[in-house]
C-alpha cells in the first residue's frame, strides 16, 4: 500500500525576500519592455533589481495612476483565484490610464504579503498580471515586496498620451473629467452593473436559484473586469474630451464627472446598458445594479451629440447614450420610465462605509 | 466650577471618502508642482481629482520608484509622531531617486486607513509629507485612498535624471548597483548605524540609561531620516556610477551592489563612520550598529580613486572611505582591526524573518 504524500505549498515566510522576488521576477523577465506600440523610444535601461526603474520617456505629455486592492476589502481568496486577482489588479490600474486616453506605458507593483501566503499563488498572480500586460501595455518593472498583517498589493502605472496637434512634442489631448459642458449627451461603452451582480450571487445565498452559467459570467465580470484601453484611445480620436471610468458606480462616478466640470446631469434610467445574464439572474434588482453597482471599469463620456455620433461608430464595442449635460449645480437626476425622478439611495460605494467584498 | 470638556477626534470611519481626500488635498493645495529647478518643463496639468495625474515630461532619462510603510512592521505610532511619520514616508522614496542620481519630481500616495484612525493625524502626516517634498522635489500630485484593516502608507515618486554628454534629449547618466568595478574604492556619505540604534533604545529596556538628548538624537534618525539628494546629484557630476542608498544595512546593501555588479567587496570595519552619540549610547555595540543596521539612508558608491576624491571634496557632507571592491565571487568580507575576517551574523535586514518595529 502506498502511502499518501501531502504536498505543502511553500509559505513567504520560509523563503527570504530576494529568492521571493527572483521566483516574481521569473514571471516578468523577458517581458519587460512595454509593447513598442507606435515607435515610441520608451526602452527601459533598469529594471527590476536597482533603486529605481529607469527609461527614456516619449516626448509627450505623460500621466501616472495608482490603484490598490486590499484582501477582506476588495477581494477575498474564496472567490477570486490568484491568476484573476492579478488580472484585477493590473486591469484597475490599466482602466486609469484608457480613462485618461492614454498608452500604457510601465508599472511598479508592492505588495504586503502575510507571511502564510503561498509562493506558487503569488507567482500564479504574477501570472494573471503578465496576461493583462501582455494584452493592454504597462509591463512592470519594478516594484517593492513588504510584510504586512494584511495581503494588500499597490499598482502604480504610467502612460502617454496621444500624438496631439502640436506633434509629439506638443502637449497631448487626454480625456478628463472636467471638460463635460451643458448640450454634451452621456455615453457608456459596454454594460453595467455585471460585477456588482458577480458580488451578489456570493451574499445571495437565500434567494432562488441562478443558472450556473450565469453566476459563471458574473463573477467574471468581477474577477477579469476589461480595461478600455484601446477604446479610451478611440474616444481622445473621435474628438471626445470629458471621462473617467466606473468604477464606483455611474450615478456616483457621473456625480463626480459633474462636479469637476461644474454642471449637470439627466440620465434615464431605462436607458442604462444591462446584459442578459443581469437581467435574468435579478429580473428585479438589475436595474439598480446597473445604475450603481461598481467595479465594471467601462468608460464613461460626454460629449455633443455629433462627436459621440461619431465616436459610437469608431469603437469596437457598443457605446449606449443614457442622458444629458445640463447646466446648474453639480448633480445628477435619475429620470424613471414614465419621466420622473427616480428615488435613488446614497448609490455608488463610500469605501469607508460599505464591504465591497460583501 | 468648569465642567472639562472632552474632545474627541473625529476618526475616519465619520467622514466620506470625499471629505477625507479634501482635508488631504488642502495641505498639498498651491504646492503640487515640483520645484522647477533647473528650467524643467514639467508642469503638472492635472493633479489629484482625475483617473490619473499627468504632465508635460522632462526630455531626458525618467526614474520611478515605490516604497511602502506598513504599520507595525516598518513604524508603530506610539514611536513615531504623525508628522514625522509623514516625513519618513517621503524621505525613503526620496532617498530612492536621490541613489539613481536624479531630481524628485512628482509622488503618488496610497494610504490603506483603519477606520479608526483620526483625520487630525493624517492630516499632520500629509504635513510632514509637505515638509519633505517642500525642501527636496516630489510633490504629491495623486494618489488613492483605500480601507484596510492594516495600516499603510505607500507613495510611488518619478524623478529625471541630469543632462548627459548627449544634451538634454539624450539618455541621462545613473547611479547604478551594476556599475562597481575591481580597483575601485567604496565610500559613504554620513554617518551609519544611528537609525538602528534608535529602535534599540525603545526595546533595550533593561540596559543601562542613556542620556535623554543621545536618546532624543538617536530616535529621530530612525524617524526622519535624511534624503541625500543633492549629494546624489553631486556624485554623479563628481563622475560616480555605481551607488546605491543604505536602507537594510551597509554590508547587506553592499552585497547587493557587489551581486548586481559581480564583483567581491572588502570592508575595514573600523572605519565604518558612526557618530559620538552612538558610541556613547552602544560603547560595546555601535560597530555592529553602523556595520548592519538598517534605514540610514546615507548613500553607498564605489569609484576609482581619483573619482572618490573628487566627490569627497563636491560633497557637503562628510564622505568615508570603507573598503575596496575587488575580483571574485560576489561578496562582502569584513575585516577586523587586526586585518582577519570579522565574523558576521546574518547581517542586515531580512524583511520576512524580523520585524524591523521591533
Amino acid at each position: 500500500m502506498r502511502r499518501a504524500r501531502i504536498i505543502r505549498p511553500m509559505l513567504v515566510n520560509e523563503i527570504g525576500e530576494v529568492q521571493l522576488i527572483e521566483a516574481l521576477e521569473r514571471v516578468v523577465s523577458g517581458q519587460a519592455a512595454a509593447p513598442a506600440k507606435e515607435g515610441r523610444d520608451d526602452e527601459v535601461r533598469l529594471s527590476i533589481g536597482d533603486d529605481a526603474s529607469a527609461w527614456e520617456p516619449p516626448a509627450t505629455t505623460q500621466v501616472l495612476t495608482t490603484d490598490s486592492l486590499v484582501e477582506g476589502v476588495h477581494f477575498r481568496l474564496d472567490r477570486t483565484s490568484w491568476r484573476d486577482l492579478g488580472w484585477k489588479a493590473m486591469a484597475v490600474n490599466l482602466s486609469d490610464v484608457a480613462a485618461m486616453g492614454c498608452t500604457p506605458l510601465h508599472s511598479l507593483v508592492t505588495l504586503g504579503l502575510r507571511g502564510d501566503l503561498p509562493v506558487d499563488g503569488l507567482v500564479e498572480m504574477y501570472r494573471g498580471m503578465a496576461e493583462a500586460y501582455s494584452l493592454y501595455g504597462g509591463a512592470i518593472v519594478g516594484g517593492d515586496v513588504v510584510r504586512s498583517p494584511t495581503f494588500f498589493m499597490s499598482v502604480t502605472m504610467n502612460g502617454a498620451g496621444l500624438e496631439g496637434p502640436d506633434g509629439p512634442a506638443g502637449p497631448a489631448p487626454l480625456l478628463k473629467r472636467s471638460c463635460a459642458r451643458p448640450g454634451d449627451v452621456i455615453g457608456v461603452t459596454g454594460s453595467l452593473g455585471c460585477s456588482a451582480g458577480g458580488l451578489r450571487t456570493w451574499s445571495d445565498s437565500g434567494s432562488r436559484p441562478i443558472a450556473g452559467r450565469t453566476v459563471a459570467h458574473l463573477r467574471d465580470a468581477h474577477n477579469r473586469p476589461i480595461p478600455r484601453v484601446g477604446q479610451g484611445q478611440g474616444l481622445v480620436r473621435a474628438g471626445v474630451r470629458a471621462a473617467m471610468d466606473v468604477s464606483d458606480g455611474l450615478v456616483h462616478d457621473l456625480g463626480k464627472l459633474c462636479a469637476a466640470s461644474g454642471v449637470g446631469a439627466v440620465v434615464h434610467a431605462e436607458q442604462a446598458p444591462a446584459d442578459a445574464f443581469l437581467r435574468e439572474a435579478y429580473p428585479e434588482g438589475w436595474l439598480d445594479l446597473a445604475l450603481t453597482g461598481g467595479e465594471d471599469y467601462e468608460l464613461l463620456f460626454t460629449a455633443p451629440r455629433r462627436v459621440m455620433a461619431a465616436a459610437a461608430a469608431a469603437l469596437d464595442v457598443p457605446v449606449t447614450v443614457i442622458g444629458e449635460i445640463v447646466e446648474g449645480e453639480p448633480g445628477v437626476t435619475v429620470l424613471g420610465a414614465d419621466g420622473r425622478p427616480r428615488p435613488m439611495g446614497a448609490g455608488g460605494w463610500e469605501h469607508f462605509r460599505q464591504d465591497a467584498a460583501g
